[in-house]
């Protein structure tokens, strides 16, 4: 993984902690966490100095804590783009586990796909005090963010990065798995790829197109509009690309696709075909092995990609200081069968 | 869908709601939550009939909407046992869509399949302020719920029944969808069929085992022990289940399976078999239709599922004073290939 800071200032990690609090009035946490809980056992002279350490570092003990009737349970709050999406799954798992390990609880939310549906619940979560945030967001502009990261909440993006501020973010190599995986089409042989993606409002829809252009610009293969569908992956959208592909005057021999949703609709259109044609998909399917051919697939670690923006968070809520930067989770190529048919003889 | 009472007393909707207090106070709703959220607009003397009204039936303003920092956004948790496995998915998206529906945000979490694990969770909901809890659970005694219930915050079952208190579930029909497919396979000529479900403790394995020995019992087919295998679903165990039914002195023909999870590994294990095994799977799994064979299965329809146990816990919401029910939901068998092969010849 690589990991670079995007910006020289930290914006995180101003906000102090009971440490700061406890470093400063030369008392232990414990006496802090007692005088903040109005809890006995804290002489007057002591209270007075915690106190005091509070005031000047501008200390605001969790609002959260207070608003609960049993419990100091932390929240975090986990803004998904589609619930039902099998690839957020293990994304979701992971970062409940981390979660869990700190004691905190999540809340999570879909917008799907839609950037309004996106605010409405970020600062719904808000608004429920949830002590940060993990957000796959929807929308480009997250200025509606400030005031809340501001005010304390950290913030971490998943998957794709933020638009217009400054924002820890763990992102896939989507350019790079959709480059290798169109670089393996070449090498077996393919002068003919096609590529079927996710709206190019997306930003891993518009990194992955990058990297199959890449990838047959240094093949140098030239690439014609009619092999590059991008849009909605509704099933029935992906099918008309395909059949609009394999129909063309140039046919494609092969097919890169930029999601686990449109590859599940190409192998069924694939299936139809009277002909055999190569395919690589991004993302990793359930029983992709035992299908005929198998599906070669670009696979994301899902799971790394949730718990290293977990972790990341209750880092960033304990205070850690380093700039917001972006840690890239590597793919990985996995030949199964699909990816490896060679072009049809008299092509 | 059948709908049935199991008890005779109304346990919920004795919670007195806003338009309980409007009717008794003789105002109209808006009236009353003006009067409520304090809002101006309101003369003393209809005022205080509202507050007359509130205090006689003992309406509680839901707390949630006091600890909100901006907007009155509601909100109801969901405890699932595991966040990553598919059959979750659309069941987890359809209750966020009913909630959307009523503005009310959904809070999630994963017992893990551990009653502990669920409890904490339940109450940790609880102690935030959930107006409505949706849950499938890990345990068997929920009592511990009792104490919520009955200081309003609704609750319904979803997938598995309460234990040991009397509350809403939405079940889907384990017992029928089993054995319809039990029944299947002996119609398809096979009299060796083995189980493989879930653990014991879990409810829908017991079901699912009920209709499987049902069927069998109706076939006047006996039952051998080595047939029958029910413990945890990870990979390894399932296969060395797959593996000692075929090794049998009397070896299956063919294998009903408990779940989605349990089914990927049989199908795995029996593509490894030399000779084919039928079978049926309980879930649908995707790109079932596209193995060699296709695998038949009894599909649950999780989105109704979903959808209707987070209708039901909305109107229960509205004071809807109904007695605590089942819902059944049923199941569907598709037959796809695996189902429909005969046992060999010489069996």
């Amino acid at each position: 993984m690589a990991d670079t800071a995007r910006h020289p200032e930290p914006r995180y990690g101003n906000r102090p902690t009971m440490k700061d609090v406890a470093a400063r009035a030369g008392v232990g946490l414990k006496t802090v966490s007692r005088v903040v809980n109005a809890e006995p056992g804290v002489t007057p002279d002591t209270e007075r100095r915690v106190q005091e350490a509070i005031d000047a570092l501008g200390f605001r003990r969790n609002d959260s804590a207070r608003v609960l009737r049993k419990g100091r349970t932390a929240s975090i709050g986990l803004v998904l783009e589609d619930l039902a999406d099998p690839f957020y799954g293990p994304l979701n798992r992971a970062i409940e586990e981390v979660a869990r390990a700190h004691g905190a609880l999540l809340i999570n939310g879909s917008s799907a796909e839609d950037p309004d549906r996106e605010q409405e619940l970020v600062l719904a979560l808000c608004a429920r005090r949830v002590d940060g945030l993990i957000i796959i967001p929807a929308g480009h502009d997250h200025r509606y963010l400030e005031p809340e990261i501001k005010a304390g909440v950290a913030t971490v993006f998943v998957d794709r990065p933020a638009g217009r501020i400054e924002a820890d973010a763990v992102l896939s190599d989507s350019f790079g798995g959709a480059r290798s995986g169109t670089a393996h089409l070449v090498a077996h042989g393919h002068r003919r790829i096609g590529f079927i993606g996710d709206q190019p409002r997306i930003h891993t829809a518009v990194e992955r197109l990058g990297g199959y252009r890449a990838a047959m610009a240094e093949a140098g293969l030239p690439v014609e509009d009619s092999w590059v569908s991008l849009g909605t992956t509704v099933p029935e959208r992906v099918h008309e690309a395909v059949v609009s592909m394999l129909k063309a005057p140039e046919p494609v021999t092969a097919i890169l696709t930029g999601n686990n949703r449109v590859t599940v609709t190409v192998v069924r259109a694939l299936a139809a075909h009277e002909r055999p044609v190569a395919l690589v998909g991004f993302d990793d399917i359930e029983l992709a092995d035992l299908l005929n051919p198998g599906v070669t697939v670009i696979a994301q670690d899902a799971a790394t990609l949730g718990r290293t923006a977990a972790e990341r968070l209750f880092r960033r809520l304990d205070g850690a200081p380093e700039a917001p930067g972006q840690v890239v989770v590597p793919t990985r190529l996995i030949a199964r069968g699909s990816g490896e048919l060679p072009p049809p003889a008299d092509r």
